[in-house]
């Protein structure tokens, strides 16, 4: 079984699209393996929480279902087929008198998103009508009580923007020599956890406009151990400080200006389990009517460095080519992957894993 | 003024995206006077046969709008302006104590179209929702009684697909030496319409579908006058004849093959204004509220020849990359435009235009 996992690299960010060697669509495995063993939790969330009369009954037997976050695929085709499922499932399991729903899936990323990949990819014998949807989820993008589910994986973690005072040198935030916030003063982490705070909290406001009453939301986000400790623990931030520290030594042959390096950080964030379920039962308009964690058996890490390197570069390469300008990438990813192969240990081993995916369903209340 | 007119090159088939000097976006102003002597019309169309009530009754206040063959922009982003435009003055006039509705705008065209390009342009401060919509519109692309308000602008002259007798060497319709219909054997021109037919009805039924009870569907489709004599007297007929004649000489060199050009055949139908009008009254689900011919004056010849070249060359580049490989469009271009050069008066004079576009409102019966 080849099963495979590289760290979070969320389908949010605009991503190299096509079918190149670095393109996201190749690299997005570990998506796929969460979504593949989040089917089960996934099905049972529609099946328990989603209400087919309430959802359908004014709106003539269709229902609406929006992908946030959906990059290129084919994850989100996968998700949006797991979804139908179960709806088809509840539905003939409860209304055998009428007609099978019609289903409307709208597939929703940032506008510079490679839409066009996206829609050439399109499962031609799918049985949903299919729209995407171009647009920054940290707002509205659909009319108000239009949406019955609504489904994220791996997306909240990328930030709207990044705070402006790890780029400011008078303040304690300055996030100077580093592009991630572990190992990084106090300050820079809590610049990073109040731009998270107020990202999720405008989407979720965003979403409960978006939702008719009872409409169901599922997300799933990479979050923190609890008891982590950013400055040695987080899996990830190894890999965020190994890139970091290449752009620090292109820096100094002068390949790459400093300060563009200074002004760069990688605009992600993990929050703590606890503070992101905190967050996640503020929103007045929506209730949990779930949480769970992924079984972590399914997060395995990608035991090919090769691969691994690939799925960075596929996260990040649009980001950074757009930061420090064409023909640095190639040199880049060279360097990440030369430093990688002399220390292993930093990103090569499963049981230093402190990433969860948390697993979360939330309900529009009438 | 610059007011131009080159010729019917709709909007549906896939254009080359983009803002290159060959791009459809730069090369689209026929559609774009079209579209702007129809504002009148279109909105008059809103304001005498939008019904507010029974639209919006069981939609909480949405309208949802599709514009059929969008391309790339900026001609879809007015139209959708100026039916919305419509509504809202409507609105205002009648459904005081309402609050205004949330405007939901679909762009659709074939899913090779340049998403991409279109979702980059959307206009910034619109005050719609905005989805785009990939896939042919001569089949089901929305949910059932989805949809308040269809557009779809010199579009529906593309065909679905080239019927196979004109390929057929044991057919009359065997269309050898030609790429179009005009100059061609009377077998020629009827497969072409037999197709235009089948097509037109299609659509029609696909959206008496996809549209609420009462609902309304606003076509402009390019027409040929009835009196003419497609032998002699199509105007943009006698383009594709030049471009048939420039493939041929190009065949004759050795530099494509000839057996290429008998396959090729421009996939667009003018039909005679009084077969259009009996095709559009022939779907029982649909009642003609209104036909109207679109003011002459407004589709002035493209005076420039360079650019009525560019603007051909949008509108088939893709067609015909793709059917003779890469390589020859330059090639071929610049022999069209140096015939046309020689010959000015095929193409270069208004009161040889023969065609005209049908405007139509439609109404989805209860």
């Amino acid at each position: 079984m080849e099963s495979e996992f590289s760290n979070a690299f969320p389908e949010s960010c605009a991503m190299k699209g096509g079918e190149g060697p670095h393109s996201y669509a190749r690299n997005s495995t570990f998506q796929r393996s969460a979504i593949e063993a989040a089917k089960k939790l996934l099905q049972s969330a529609v099946i328990d929480n989603f209400d087919l009369k309430t959802t359908c009954g004014s709106s003539g037997n269709q229902i609406r279902i929006a992908d946030f976050g959906c990059s290129t695929g084919p994850n989100t085709f996968i998700a949006a087929q797991n979804i139908i499922e179960a709806v088809q499932l509840k539905y003939q399991s409860q209304s055998q008198n009428q007609s099978t729903p019609e289903f409307f899936v709208f597939f929703n990323d940032q506008a510079s998103n490679d839409f066009n990949t996206l829609f050439q990819k399109l499962p031609p014998n799918r049985n949903y009508f299919a729209a995407g949807v171009p647009g920054s989820f940290y707002g509205r993008l659909f009319p108000s009580q239009s949406l019955h589910l609504v489904h994220s994986s791996s997306s909240l973690s990328w930030l709207s923007k990044m705070p402006k005072e790890l780029t400011d040198r008078n303040c304690g935030a300055w996030n100077k020599g580093r592009i991630f916030y572990t190992n990084a003063p106090k300050e820079v982490e809590d610049a990073y956890e109040g731009q998270f705070k107020m990202d999720l909290a405008t989407f979720l406001q965003a979403r409960a406009q978006e939702l008719v009453g009872n409409g169901i939301m599922i997300l799933m986000i990479p979050a923190a151990h609890d008891v982590i400790d950013f400055s040695v623990d987080l899996y990830g931030g190894k890999d965020y400080e190994v890139l970091g520290s290449c752009l620090m030594d292109m820096a100094k042959l002068g390949l790459i200006s400093e300060e563009k390096v200074d002004t760069f950080n990688v605009p992600t964030y993990f929050p703590r389990l606890k503070d992101l379920k905190k967050m996640l039962e503020s929103n007045e308009d929506l209730s949990v009517e779930k949480m769970d964690l992924l079984d972590g058996n399914n997060l395995i890490i990608e035991p090919n460095l090769g691969r691994h390197v690939s799925q960075c570069r596929a996260a990040f390469e649009v980001l950074i080519e757009k930061h420090f300008g064409d023909g640095i990438v190639d040199e880049l990813f060279d360097r990440f992957a030369q430093k990688l192969m002399k220390s292993p240990q930093l990103t090569m081993y499963p049981q230093k894993l402190k990433l969860v995916m948390l697993f979360v369903v939330l309900k529009r209340k009438v």
